[in-house]
């Protein structure tokens, strides 16, 4: 790599000895790259619309003048929201004198420092007192970490700017001081593996390295030296201070992240804690590049923003697995860093240059160059998502969550461990869209963002007895209990288990895992496929949930669709009052709509949804239950959605298994007043054989075709031949499915 | 008008001599507007591209040959659909004929029309019996006649291409007879004023001018000769089979639309009325002229199309008034023919041009050619919605629609008469837009057009116990009963009173109107205001419905709002149970989800729809009740959308008055997870003043700016002089309204 010493600074106080340590900018911006940004300006046309833009930003900013309140307020008062937004007027700033080499913004910057310094030498704890690790600025360490990862940014931008003298002053009364609050001063907050830690690592260290003060880094990269905690208290969300021990970004990056890039939070809670891991992975790049911390742990970092981009749907929504917001998304600007940073240090991958095109903004700095040359160059292509099967776990052993995909059905399959504070009990859950359109839902959280009306914007507690629920996800629930007894301690132990995945074949789709401790003496295996069949307009979905149990259980199995109900084959009766269906675990938050035993060998279920039809065909027997239920019940501020469910009930069985196909099929218009294939194309869905080793499903279309899927329930690998006998005919295969 | 002798027949046996009533085409596609289509073709792009579109459509047809089998089912079967789809595919296959001058599609019409002729000569009724008046082709005259309004189409474009021999075959055995079975030998469903004597109206005339005959012309404007019906019997959807004795084209015009050119079972059954009325007309200008069809009672044709396009939303969408499904909209196909028409026979409004575009597609005719010259041309513009008052009664004389617009806030007011058989109990009703996004819905119809599973896509029983109800609606049901008892034959002898419409200045457009009928012995007053005051984000909505009773009586004022409960100044208790409100007139149909006496002057709600924020203001006091509700009770096939509301009851009380404001504010996004303007910017509402003369409310914004609203309750001309005292300060102000 080519260093080219640049400066732009007429206040400059160092010179052209200097080695690359001691140049300025070099942290996210550097000198080469401001050199080749101010070439290219005014030719790359969404690096010019997104400077002009900033640019307007900041000058309304100026204009308006600096306020550097006394803090006082939480989130969404107005201390909070100044110093927030300070702290990203700082960084565009910063940015803005080196592109521009405009001394205004320069000052700027140092004179709103200046005011953080007078203020923050006699700074006490911040009022409030709600968090478990209070900041000084903000009521939370994490906010204050939050201004020191960009602040560091806009310090480094007018370094060579400011005088030895002004240097040492914001070091002494500012920065350190800072860095050492949130870090050896909040020990609980700093000392741990935790997204809230990554801030404060990325915060240390950044500021460590625009100090160049080794010690800093240390701190960052490993954590406070000789420091131990103890690894039994819990923080505000219910998860564990410092479980193990570790500490450090090292460490933060070592255990979220699975081998394939898999966050164990899920994906929303990886969009939040992205910026500080790439934010300050681009600094150490930069400044101390024998690290090569974008090949640590195999290149983890931007191998989890591809799983992440994967993890979302056509529109670009992120799956809203565990704790997650539906709605957001890759526009969301920590993705811009993500896209752009992956392009940049990663292999030049043309697919993100299209979501950058989507995303209509890049970085001001050298990886948003790069990206902007290339889209300049015409060289974006559609980033095509593809089956994938990300394993969870630091080493890639605690399960994880598969995608199948095909045409425009999108199937998630969640066989992963806890997720942390914000995992959810719902062990071989999954949700099933339709070109970014939910078929079936993932209830996401119970959770108002920053609307402070709706509990200050706060997890709301139908968050803790609605969302994270077993009974709220599409799976199995067992004798009205959730998973792990919805014990976080429990859950954190156990994982479930992959059993086979197999995208080999374009036209069919399978993963299948199994969950042996959710429900202790109860074992689940789900086999799920997606199947691309031209009898069928569009793939289907194939589920098969095999239970065994060493007792008798009740059984729940949930269809949480969405939209209006078009037709059933079962006659229901529909109550005159609606009652809740249970008392607790999330039972007491369903109305009971209406109540049928099933009396087919198949129960059919048709609905339509934003003028599309979907239809359910599950096997039941004359023993079953079927419910429609809403959620509601129990709901005293309204802050549920009224989402209606089809739910299975088996009573008082032991071994049992749950056959379903859902299809997508036709549409309806309002305009022409027309429904084209309304109706499913289901004749029949038979369990065929069931046994320790097999499970075999023949699906029977209309038209008389039909087809057999035969699942391996335990020798799975790829090569074993297998040989069946059903109803006498010979059946051989090799690898984990067949399907003829 | 300039006649241009034009043939392209090469079987044609008559010749230049014939005037212009023996050419051909003549009745929508004209001689001249053939030649000139041919000079065009290939230069104007949205003429040629559905030409394009319906040649590919044709061609298949062609290849897949014909098939005209002996009619069997309802509509959804077979022979139904085969029926309905040849009716097409004869007009665009004559159609092709001309414009493309290729035998071929001549010969194919021909040879349909030979199979038609052999069946029907001896075809029994239609084996169905449901309707009260059976077709041959179809279950219903009414499908017959659609059929012959295309048919008839077809015909014309071949006419010359048949030898005098085959027309009169077809003639004979087959238009002629036809043309009388769906008049002399349905008198029941030919002899009146509805739309499907207007169907049957135009088919008769349509092929009467075609075979140039004088009676079956005459019997299509002025109905069948000498013939009386009993004027009580009444048809399948209950409405009278021929109230007045009136009957024909000129009395279907005359009857349903007022001068300003409101249809008056509202835009729904407007849309699927106006293709006869338009087509029939067109080919009366065409063939004669002399008859000035489109300045009949002062142009009300083409002024009913405009009446049309301002009864939608910003998205296109029809209001749905009355029995109107939703997402009907000026894409449907009655409406390309209707804009093109409009433009062509009217005066050419270059806004026409611009949903010509959006529907991208224009009639292969003289007018569709005029609309793509005028797009190739450049001169679509934007087609403005403006604020409008339309009358409602064939005289202008039974109350109306108002609909007020400001920047992107629609507000319908209904104070219109019953509407037909598809008149709902809606008295003083209204429904709220933001950008053609539902505020306060009005909830349409209970059906499912055409969605065969759900009552075979015909009008549910919840239409009757649901939709029609007045509870149903944002209007005051007193004592639980539907407006005029529920009673068509009451409602239909009453309307709504103006008392007035002001729309001149632009930040403030209001209308008031008065019903005296719906509950006798009480009257309401409602006047309702779209403001615009730069305090606030958007335009306000400012309602004050004023009822003066002769005894006391209990009122329930709902607000069908859609999305999530976000914030409330009152403390609602949530029920355990939900049970229905009441036990029949709709209210059967509610569960009650929250109840709570009110405590303040002022109520307050605040919900979240789509990403965007709504706020309620009313005047309440601590008599007044407020019960959140959901549609879904006694709804046994779950045909009811589960949609909430806001409702206020008021019990025991003689005269009262329910004054509300509703704000549009603010914004929600889940990508940047951020809330914008989230709260209600209204400090106080009340009611300063209110007597039989005058009403004035103080409408007291957050920031102590304070407005005030007088609304005339009586003397409301435009000229009238008014003084009014209100807390000893005077008050001078000339015309219905005072705002300042």
């Amino acid at each position: 790599m080519l260093i080219v010493s640049f400066s732009c600074s007429k206040n400059k106080t160092s010179d052209a000895k200097e080695d690359s340590n001691s140049q300025h900018p070099k942290l996210i911006l550097t000198a080469q790259g401001v050199k080749a940004i101010r070439t290219n300006l005014g030719s790359i046309p969404i690096f010019d619309n997104t400077l002009e833009m900033v640019k307007a930003e900041i000058d309304a900013e100026i204009e308006a003048g600096i306020d550097v309140p006394i803090p006082k307020d939480y989130s969404g008062g107005y201390t909070h929201s100044r110093h927030k937004r300070n702290w990203f007027v700082l960084q565009k700033a910063g940015v803005l004198y080196q592109i521009l080499d405009d001394e205004k913004y320069a000052k700027y910057v140092k004179d709103m420092l200046m005011q953080y310094e007078a203020m923050y030498k006699t700074l006490p704890l911040h009022p409030k007192t709600r968090s478990y690790a209070r900041g000084k600025l903000f009521w939370q360490c994490l906010n204050d970490s939050n201004w020191l990862v960009y602040v560091s940014q806009a310090y480094d931008c007018i370094y060579n700017y400011l005088s030895e003298q002004e240097r040492n002053k914001l070091e002494t009364n500012l920065f350190r001081p800072f860095a050492d609050h949130i870090s050896v001063d909040s020990p609980q907050f700093y000392q741990r593996v935790h997204n809230h830690s990554t801030w404060g690592n990325a915060a240390v260290g950044m500021i460590g390295l625009v100090m160049n003060d080794q010690e800093l880094i240390d701190r960052a990269l490993y954590g406070i030296k000789d420091l131990k905690l103890d690894t039994k208290e819990k923080d505000d969300d219910g998860g564990f201070l410092n479980k193990d021990g570790k500490a450090g970004f090292l460490a933060n990056i070592e255990e979220p992240f699975s081998p394939d890039g898999y966050y164990n939070e899920g994906p929303y809670y990886q969009r939040y804690a992205m910026y500080p891991f790439l934010v300050f992975a681009e600094g150490l790049q930069n400044v101390k590049p024998e690290l090569k911390i974008f090949e640590y742990k195999k290149g983890v970092l931007l191998k989890s923003i591809n799983a992440l981009l994967n993890l979302s749907d056509a529109n670009g929504d992120f799956f809203p697995l565990n704790d997650g917001q539906k709605g957001m998304s890759y526009y969301n600007s920590a993705l811009v860093t993500a896209v752009d940073v992956t392009y940049h240090y990663g292999d030049q991958d043309s697919g993100l240059l299209s979501i950058a095109t989507a995303q209509d903004q890049v970085l001001l700095d050298d990886s948003g160059l790069a990206v902007a040359l290339g889209i300049k160059n015409g060289l974006a292509k559609p980033f095509n998502k593809k089956s994938i099967n990300l394993s969870d776990g630091p080493k890639g052993k605690q399960g994880g969550v598969a995608i199948l995909r095909n045409e425009n059905i999108d199937l998630v399959f969640k066989y992963a461990s806890q997720g942390s504070s914000h995992g959810h009990y719902d062990k071989l859950s999954y949700s099933l869209y339709e070109k970014g359109e939910e078929i079936l839902q993932d209830y996401g959280l119970a959770r108002f963002v920053n609307i402070e009306q709706k509990g200050g914007g706060n997890y709301l507690k139908e968050n803790k007895t609605w969302a994270k629920q077993t009974i709220a996800h599409n799976t199995v629930t067992q004798n009205e209990m959730a998973h792990f007894n919805g014990k976080y301690e429990i859950g954190s132990q156990h994982h479930s288990v992959l059993n086979y995945f197999s995208s080999d074949n374009e036209n069919i789709q399978v993963a299948s895992a199994k969950e042996s401790n959710a429900y202790p003496g109860t074992e689940m295996l789900r086999t799920m496929a997606i199947i691309k069949n031209e009898d069928f307009e569009k793939p289907y979905m194939l589920d098969i949930m095999k239970v065994t149990s060493n007792k008798a259980n009740q059984y729940d199995f949930p269809y949480y669709f969405l939209g209006q109900v078009i037709q059933t084959n079962f006659e229901y009766k529909t109550p005159e009052v609606l009652k809740p269906l249970g008392s607790k675990n999330g039972y007491q938050h369903l109305f009971v709509e209406a109540t049928v035993k099933a009396k087919n060998k198949n129960s059919k279920f048709t609905w339509m949804n934003n003028r599309k039809f979907y239809s359910l065909s599950t096997v039941t027997t004359n023993k079953d239950e079927l419910l429609f239920t809403r959620i509601g019940a129990n709901d005293p501020e309204f802050n549920l959605r009224r989402d209606p469910a089809l739910l299975l009930r088996r009573k008082n069985t032991k071994n049992t298994i749950f056959v379903s196909v859902i299809e997508a099929h036709g549409s309806y218009s309002p305009v022409s007043e027309s429904a084209a294939n309304s109706k499913s194309s289901i004749k029949e869905l038979k369990v065929v054989y069931n046994d320790e080793t097999y499970t075999a499903i023949k699906i029977t279309h209309i038209n008389g075709n039909s087809k057999l899927f035969i699942t391996s329930n335990t020798n799975t690998s790829k090569e074993t031949p297998h040989k069946l006998v059903i109803n006498s005919k010979n059946y051989e295969w090799s690898g984990s499915y067949y399907f003829k």
